[in-house]
């Protein structure tokens, strides 16, 4: 979709009429991290980079963007021009899509002139935000049911049309293997997959006159829904089908559960299918599904082999917005903080570093953007250098970078619930040091401002 | 956004293709409605309608689409080129934006051939899941405030771009005052407001400098964010500020507070302005509201003017989808329903009918789309005839039927939580016998194609 300037926060626009009054033009860096994992999450899956870099070298204010500005009457003239030649000409450092990554760590940091980097704010957080969420409910979907195939569902109840391609996009990069989405699938490359609904049964005088239309049209694709009218039943008539697939040289591919008692149907369900000589049909479920419905019917020991989950990875609806911050943490040579309570930030240009052993991570220190910590690897690459992207990765890198991350995550980790053990990050000497003289100097400047 | 016809999921493609094979063309009527409430909803605020109808009437795949189904593999040229002239031609029957409603009650029907109106299940589904949860949820927070302003500051975190406009809509046509949302703005002519953040305050060598800077820009819009250093102390310069812009004719608008103690902290700065005689001067709160907040603070007696509404309004995050369907209730001249275990629908072209007595909802009636309900009004309005949108509407006048229904709402349903008084949700006889003929028809087939 193309990239509106204007979206973004009024409040954006009032202070960088501030700043261009005042002639604020110094450099600013801004962080963008998450304070606190919700609840049920132990890590997060960084998604949303390659949409970040072609926000931000397409960022302009259109003819009709500046015209709605004038119309407000808030602006001067004199800033709406300065808006109109307006580019974003700063630098990022950020994590590559697919990087596990903890609370407090930044997934990017801008660096640009102040008006640049603060106007950006709200379209940033909105695209890191839900990515780095669905991406991360979607990896823990794969943990519940790591041989298994999950297929993305979601479109109909994203939340909107936008979610619904980052949702198939970000599910992909966590290990799912297709999408129902065709947009999706065409916009990004993805795998698409699909058969039929309880309408296409409806539609026909006879459900098996449904199966057999469906099967004629596409053998090499069936996959019927088998739990419209009575289940058991209609796993009968999808054996005959399969026969006459048989018959002509094609294997049927599935049958396709989205209601009732899922575990003991699929359980019936195989055994009529394999009493058929059927194995090879494979059981396929939908309806309701997330990690924790996933891993109860395989606890149960239902025989399914792959998973259509939608809504509840679409929306992660337990956890369906993530505790995220754009931070200023230096102005000039200024490093800067706020001091709220709850929602202190850590000031000065940073850099995560990762300490790996025997394939397994160990710690993360979060330092100052130019240490070197021996031992570790620094986790942020520069993406950005004046306002030209300069890191390119296809979305197969991503998700292969994912799996080797996941690989090297402590096991107790990938639990679905807490009490999850604690993983290690900490403030390297040097960046703990800042803090402490930051936060001396501003609580001297509020005291001598008192009245 | 413009709309492609590609945002939908491969099945509604698959089953198409099918039908198009089997030359079924004839008319269906798919009823699109919500089966159970979330847990703390007692009603819903149907919302998207403007959206949808916009949708159907620019529905087309463009050649782009084409070749991107062609490179697929999986359909014939003949389905391609009549996919290539497909229109949406038929009817639709819709509750106005605004409109309250409850389980069971189809917020849109839309009659058509089948293939055109199983294409559009996905869109159709995804508009009006985001926007009535959003329009709900906002109507939640006006509840626990209703002599209050609300402004809806949800940008940087709903789920994508999209979404963000979508919800600036939704509360707005639910009763917030405005949106922080200046794309929003432009798009639905929405009031818009915002005025500064800590970063603003943080990039100025002194707390005071930022305040006045922006005092002399913005004099008659000015909102002090006073919580980034020391909320009573940065209150006192408030003071100075607002002192300075009344010299000089301006009365400062407010103070925000945007963590720590909220209702102590507003209380404390009530009592510094007051004491300064700056009673005009409103107090401001955000961060992290909902409806239970919001509550939570004016029951503790918190002198709060108006409320920034965010994340978790933007999310709904009790409750971030609903459990909506959209379900062929009729095919030729043949109702149809699925007899799913939890998923019954209700079969035939329905009308939903509302009697109120003495300005008091007391009863609907779901009934069919012909009958005459003696002194119930019906909510479902004509807005597509053979294609064409019939019905056009202000969003002013969708805000106020919302208003205006909302004083018919029993007041029980008026709670924000559970237990809700049960509001009467009735079938008609006509339409109960029309379920359990078709209900007796089903069961019989089912039973006659056992093997």
């Amino acid at each position: 979709m193309e990239f509106s300037a204007l979206l973004t926060d009024l409040y954006q626009l009032t202070m960088a009429a501030c700043y261009f009054e005042e002639g604020m033009a110094e450099e600013a860096t801004f962080s963008l991290f998450v304070r606190r994992l919700p609840q049920n999450r132990a890590f997060l899956v960084a998604a949303g980079l390659d949409e970040a870099l072609r926000y931000l070298e397409s960022f302009h204010f259109r003819q009709e963007d500046l015209a709605y500005l004038e119309r407000l009457g808030l602006f001067k003239s004199k800033f709406l021009q300065f808006l109109e030649g307006l580019r974003f000409t700063g630098q990022a450092a950020a994590l590559p899509e697919g990087s596990i990554f903890f609370a407090n760590e930044p997934i990017i940091e801008i660096t640009a002139p102040i008006i640049e980097a603060q106007l950006v704010e709200t379209y940033l957080l909105n695209i890191f935000n839900i990515q780095t969420m669905v991406a991360t409910k979607a990896a823990r979907c794969l943990l519940a049911a790591p041989d298994k195939t999950l297929v993305d569902f979601a479109a109909r109840r994203t939340q909107g049309a936008d979610a619904s391609l980052k949702v198939a996009r970000a599910s992909y990069l966590a290990g799912f293997a297709a999408t129902s989405n065709v947009l999706a699938g065409k916009l990004f490359g993805l795998p698409v997959v699909g058969t039929m609904a309880h309408s296409f049964i409806e539609s026909f005088p006879r459900e098996i006159d449904a199966f057999r239309s469906f099967a004629r049209l596409f053998p090499e694709k069936t996959v019927l829904l088998i739990d419209t009218y009575d289940t058991l039943a209609a796993a009968q008539k999808a054996v005959a089908v399969a026969k006459e697939l048989a018959a002509k040289g094609y294997r049927m591919l599935g049958v396709r559960l989205d209601s009732g008692d899922i575990a003991s149907l699929a359980k019936e369900v195989r055994r009529i299918l394999n009493e058929a000589g059927l194995n090879y049909v494979k059981i396929f479920v939908s309806g309701g599904l997330d990690e924790f419905a996933i891993r109860d019917l395989l606890d149960q020991g239902a025989p399914i082999d792959a998973f259509g989950v939608g809504t509840k990875m679409g929306v992660s609806a337990d956890a369906p917005y993530l505790d995220s911050a754009y931070k200023l943490v230096r102005y000039g040579r200024r490093p800067v903080a706020k001091l709220s309570v709850g929602k202190a930030t850590l000031a000065g240009d940073k850099q995560v570093f990762r300490k790996v052993e025997d394939g397994q991570m160990i710690e993360d220190l979060i330092g100052l953007r130019e240490e070197a910590i021996p031992e570790a690897t620094p986790l942020l690459v520069p993406v950005m250098k004046d306002g030209k992207r300069i890191f390119f990765e296809d979305l197969a890198t991503s998700r292969a970078r994912f799996q080797q991350e996941l690989s090297q995550l402590p096991e107790g980790l990938k639990a679905l619930s807490p009490p999850f053990p604690t993983y290690p990050v900490r403030l390297t000497e040097a960046l703990s040091h800042l803090q402490e003289e930051v936060r001396q100097r501003l609580l001297k400047e509020t005291e001598h401002s008192k009245f």
